[in-house]
């Protein structure tokens, strides 16, 4: 006699569980989707009870819920490891101006870039933040994002700060969409600090990281690591702050050139280390040899016309734990699809459709260490996806159209395309 | 006392009625989008009646059913003048092997390419291809496009071209989608006359162009004018057999090689030459001073991995009538989305947001020959979509989600995301 449980999925052609062996995954580890033909699923609780063939699950369970996933791949929710959803504002006439031929960097030097977007979040409500974001988790959800890391840093003062974290934690408040919250006053130097950089790295220090942790408006704490924005010697103060008031640690390291990022991150144990378009050689060999993930956001050279991507073969060959993510924003990706991240890093950095797959889920849910996420195992939540395709080869394997039709988030069936 | 009419649509932030002027646009006029700030929209009949501000239509007409656009961006339905939306089977697989490294073209010297989907659309019912394509089609419209050319090429047999002709046909019929079905029996040698390319010639000039013409099953008829497909002489053998039939011109012109493409398109007075990646100077030169559009078509060589993209500044500037397609198939560019087609023209062609719009709407309607459509005037189709962007800057200003909100054809809402 079957239980009742909250949902049965049943019937799909693949049901990729990403259930085996250990988390993260590297090297040719990646490509064990644990995959099963035929493939179904319980859910009770929020959670996976069980997965099988469709015959084994329907001899154990009958749902309250049942989605009928006939001819479709299913796999776990998308986890999107990077991203910056909360701002006011578009940067529309700036893309204009970089695809007339301006430099993402020549754009930022006049003024533009993410400082024209900080001039317009601080100018928004709180409730105009809240409604903006929210309406932003909406379009991830529809696409089939379920976790999502969401980054302060378009506000750099402490109040622009806070204020942003809180509108991220109740855009978030009740919605499908679960956040993970990234401290990132560290983004630039705001104008009123220009003539003043240790009075910036003051305030961050000393006024916003206690303030921030204090009020657990983050999880975690990044910052950018460039030219134009923080140096090393800046990143690693900050970093180790953080640190101490017991944020995670994340950093935007070796983007638009190479600054030591990579390094300093898996030096001071960071989650992941993020972009790596010129990530050094050493910084390669320090990531294969850590559990700092290395977050790719191959949407970004597309958005911004650079040739230089991230050398994701080589850091699946040095064993790093490789994770895809969209580093959705309005200035250098405003891209808010997993799967077109998966096809952009197929097409643009050689990786399989399976190593995709892995790290945009399991891989990615350990990036921020969320080990019930990213894989469809007994006990891990129920947040799944399915997909009109015949199989894992046909995801991102197109261009500005989501394949995603349903999307069911805690064992609830959540959005449908 | 305002009249009765089917739909009025007002508020928009934007109406781009792209209805004044000389059609197609050339040079400067591409950039003339016919803005009305708070415009508004007045349809009867399928046509548009009126269009103004939101109080001139308001005076003068109440709608059956009214649209709010308010804060949205309204323009004419996208057109999309090169697609091939009729075949079975998929090409993930292929995909794989190109992420790995293989060329398109290397692809298709193994067997696989064109011909392997050849096979698949042979090996499918007649009803199978018309729901594929149907589907299709209904995808195509939820993201915006409603008028969309549709070409046969792989059957490559007269039976076969004919059936896939014939499903075109019926998966159009009742569907809000227009179809402009395009005859492309000259896409590949097919594998029974590969050692009688003589004898596949002599079937396509005096056996499927003759039966194409009389049955009326196409409107056009294309060539694909390559190395390893046909060759220039050949090229004109079958356009010149084509327009004696009465059928109208398009060609498949200088997309891998420089193949004389474009002059023979302008030569024979073709309403397209397409693709023109390595068009040559003359190419441009005779584009410039013809009626023959220039479809470019620039997510193929993001699909492709090929740096190489149509010279679309100099055609604009030599005075060419530029549009733009996607060439949905499934090989060489998955994507039936117009929005990610105008991100491709803005970031890798260097097009201004205005200048993709005149491209993707009424440009593409001159490729057609649909001079009722990709305006919105009185007179014109009413076709348009609402887009949930504040101007025309941010159309195709992000990539992987459609911004259409709201689409309508013949005057009547037909999708909503």
């Amino acid at each position: 006699m079957p239980s009742l449980v909250d949902l049965v999925l049943h019937g799909a052609s693949e049901l990729l569980t990403l259930g085996r062996g250990a988390v993260p995954r590297r090297k040719e580890a990646l490509r064990d989707l644990g995959s099963i033909r035929g493939g179904a699923l319980a859910a009770e609780g929020g959670k996976v009870v069980d997965v099988g063939t469709t015959e084994e699950i329907r001899d154990r369970f009958r749902g309250r819920q049942e989605i009928d996933a006939c001819g479709k791949t299913v796999l776990p929710a998308f986890v999107d490891a990077h991203a910056h959803p909360c701002f006011a504002g578009d940067r529309a006439a700036e893309f204009e101006m970089r695809c007339a031929g301006a430099s993402y960097e020549e754009v930022a030097s006049r003024g533009g870039g993410i400082l024209s977007t900080v001039a317009a979040t601080r100018g928004a409500s709180r409730e105009e933040l809240v409604r903006l974001t929210r309406r932003r988790l909406d379009r991830f959800l529809s696409l089939g994002t379920t976790l999502l890391e969401a980054k302060s840093g378009y506000g750099l003062s402490l109040q622009d700060e806070a204020r942003s974290l809180e509108a991220i934690a109740e855009a978030a408040a009740n919605h499908p969409v679960e956040v993970s919250p990234t401290f990132l006053g560290a983004h630039a130097v705001p104008p009123e600090f220009r003539s003043d950089r240790k009075g910036y790295m003051r305030l961050l220090v000393e006024g916003m990281l206690p303030e921030v942790a204090r009020r657990r408006l983050a999880e975690s704490c990044d910052v950018f690591l460039e030219k134009g924005a923080f140096d090393r010697e800046e990143a690693r103060a900050i970093l180790e702050r953080a640190r101490g008031l017991g944020l995670r640690l994340r950093v935007h390291a070796d983007q638009l050139s190479s600054g030591g990022g990579a390094e300093l991150a898996c030096e001071l144990g960071a989650d992941s280390a993020d972009h790596l378009e010129f990530v050094s050689d050493r910084g390669i060999e320090a990531l294969g040899g850590s559990d700092t993930v290395a977050v790719l956001l191959p949407g970004v050279p597309v958005f911004l016309r650079k040739d230089r991507d991230a050398p994701a073969r080589r850091l699946i060959e040095a064993g790093a734990a490789v994770a895809l993510a969209t580093d959705f924003n309005p200035g250098s990706c405003y891209c808010p699809s997993m799967a077109e991240v998966l096809a952009f890093a197929r097409l643009r950095l050689g990786m399989t459709a399976a190593e995709a797959i892995s790290a945009a889920t399991v891989n990615a849910a350990f990036a921020l260490r969320r080990p019930d996420r990213g894989r469809l195992a007994p006990g891990c939540r129920a947040d799944l996806v399915v997909c009109d395709v015949p199989g894992p080869l046909a995801l991102g394997s197109g261009l500005g159209a989501s394949p995603v039709e349903t999307v069911a988030a805690g064992g609830k069936v959540v959005a449908r395309a």
